[in-house]
């Protein structure tokens, strides 16, 4: 299909999706999922998601991200430091342990079963952003603590994937390796925070003298893309560098401004792109075939967060209720754990079969997290 | 390079090379032509323009007609239809003659010769609209002439590449199939514009009822889209699609809100990678090796447009300054141009060399209007 018409059509189906979503009690970016599902591949073949699109798509989740880290309250951040370290260490504890486990148990090799336990360790937060922002929570405390701890798990699940790697090629794992990478994702941490957040303040605020329509807008945006760069050069998440770059931002002069025109352009276009795009990179026909083990694993993947990051939770003196939000908060599992599935199977670890479940489970968390999160939120 | 680094350039050289330009008195549309250039393959290699990049630079040429035709006065529009006609269609006809006659001058055989005037033939104005958006001269009456004689033209373009390609294969020219293609185009503007107003109005009224972000916006945007798609599906260039969809979404009620966030989008991010990319997508090389017949060509497309349509604009009673800022505005050769040249050189009309001197013929028209409009502007 030509490419303006099937922009055409996702963005149609994404906000009609959205919008029946929305009336029937469950979140918007659950229909523009679900349409992104009968776009697919799997069911109607509409959407060929090329290229072009697929770089759109990208740019929404960084700029739904970016977003996150712009309507971050900082010092909510800071006094979730701590809480979001223990949540997110419990978080990346319990599933792998769950998923080891059961595979072991179902008859998967040692290496095999600790490949399919990495896989479930690492959050992907831009759904739950995109949800906590749809139902305005995203500034509160749990809100907080989720964004940081998915921070804090995304750079364990990095640290997981070397060691994993590492033990399957050279069969035992250097110290030295992992110290190195530990040292690199604290050096991006620290310089982008320290240095960083004096020079973004100051470019945007020099941007000003470039009488250029938009051009503060656009200045942010380049913030943004270079650190989701950067922090792809640290094997870090695009979305934690483009999280980390909202958060810088929002602290230069023009913050409010520029969350407006943020807003603008993911909401009018990339975001929607985006959201639809989960879906139709879901492939169904994956899902129905996985079996009865799929199921389990996924159910695992599910429970094995709201377990881990609610005792974080709870540990950290959130109340009951508030820990099951910050768990349900954390149970979707996409890029790291798909980077992870595609490792796994580049490195023969894991085969086409426990690929595909690796696959399933991934989608199982993304459709399960919309209206759990809802239901979650819904009681005080 | 990494995309997203390739997008921080673009968006940066864009911003830095608009501003030098403006500075010194060039428009800034011409700064970041030149940036493109720079970033470009001829030079520095620094970008590579893959797929996605260039689905954005595509979608930034699309806002930016489509914020035209958003701004274009419609009664304006109006009063210019026949004076339009008239300046199109000697703006066609002179520079083909031109073209044509040089082209055998030069001892190029009959049917190359044809295609080198065809290809002189059709002004896209994206550029001149940018420039005159830049100046705020795009709401007069001499803006709405250009705009309206280049929608024109462009018809008129393609009627002649029909014919000529016709001619080629067939040896001959069926009337039929010209009335086939007059239809098509006469149909589509016809129903576009008698039928889609009311639809496109009620539509954007009717969008208000979905409450996510930005619907609105959203649904302007999937107008600009489909109108694009199906002027491309009439075999007209997707750019007067999305002017035509401008003109529709202007007669809403949102019409000023959808402008200020199209211009949001557009500015914030895709018509700066769009200016960018005209520089980037230029071989500095094929226009220093294209010779002396290239540069009598280029000059003759330069002047034949002026002549053509400054003698169109006083036949329609603009005054002779007036008429040469129509004759100026209506220099660049772009899309129209490059299909012609690309569909030459796949029927085996043009050879590499033509083909190449065509391409610097495009790249001349489009370094030398921006200085030449803001000159012809600057007096009065």
């Amino acid at each position: 299909m030509d490419v303006f018409l099937e922009l055409a059509v996702i963005l149609i189906t994404a906000k009609l999706m959205g919008y029946l979503s929305s009336r029937l009690g469950f979140p918007a970016a659950l229909g523009q999922i679900i349409g992104g599902i009968l776009l697919g591949p799997s069911l109607l073949n509409f959407v060929a998601y090329g290229e072009g699109v697929r770089l759109i798509s990208e740019l929404g989740v960084i700029m739904l991200l970016f977003l996150a880290g712009l309507e971050t309250d900082m010092e909510e951040f800071k006094r979730v430091g701590l809480p979001a370290f223990l949540i997110a260490s419990l978080g990346v504890a319990v599933p792998f342990i769950f998923g080891y486990a059961v595979a072991l148990r179902w008859g998967y090799p040692g290496m095999e079963a600790l490949f399919l336990g990495g896989v479930m360790t690492a959050t992907s937060v831009s759904l739950t952003a995109s949800v906590l922002m749809e139902m305005k929570r995203l500034r509160t405390r749990v809100g907080a603590a989720i964004l940081a701890a998915a921070v804090v798990d995304d750079v364990l699940g990095i640290i997981i994937l070397t060691i994993l790697v590492a033990m399957n090629t050279k069969g035992t794992v250097y110290v030295g390796d992992i110290a190195v990478l530990l040292v690199e994702i604290a050096a991006f941490f620290l310089l982008s925070y320290l240095i960083g957040r004096g020079i973004v303040k100051k470019v945007l605020r020099s941007s000003h003298r470039i009488n250029l329509p938009e051009t503060v807008t656009t200045v942010s945006i380049v913030v943004m893309l270079i650190f989701a760069y950067l922090a792809e050069y640290f094997q870090i998440a695009a979305i934690t560098g483009a999280y980390l770059a909202g958060i810088l931002v929002a602290g230069s002069d023009d913050a409010r401004k520029i969350t407006d025109k943020i807003i603008t352009l993911g909401y009018a276009f990339f975001i929607p792109v985006f959201l639809v795009g989960v879906g139709a990179e879901t492939d169904a026909h994956v899902v129905l075939a996985a079996g009865a083990f799929a199921l389990v694993y996924s159910l695992l993947a599910i429970v094995g967060k709201v377990i881990g990051c609610g005792i974080g939770g709870i540990l950290s003196k959130f109340s009951p209720m508030e820990s099951l939000q910050i768990g349900v908060g954390m149970i979707p599992r996409m890029e790291v754990g798909l980077i992870m599935a595609n490792i796994g199977l580049s490195e023969g670890i894991l085969t086409n079969e426990s690929f595909s479940i690796a696959i399933a489970m991934v989608m199982a968390t993304t459709l399960v997290t919309p209206p759990l999160l809802k239901l979650a939120f819904s009681r005080r």
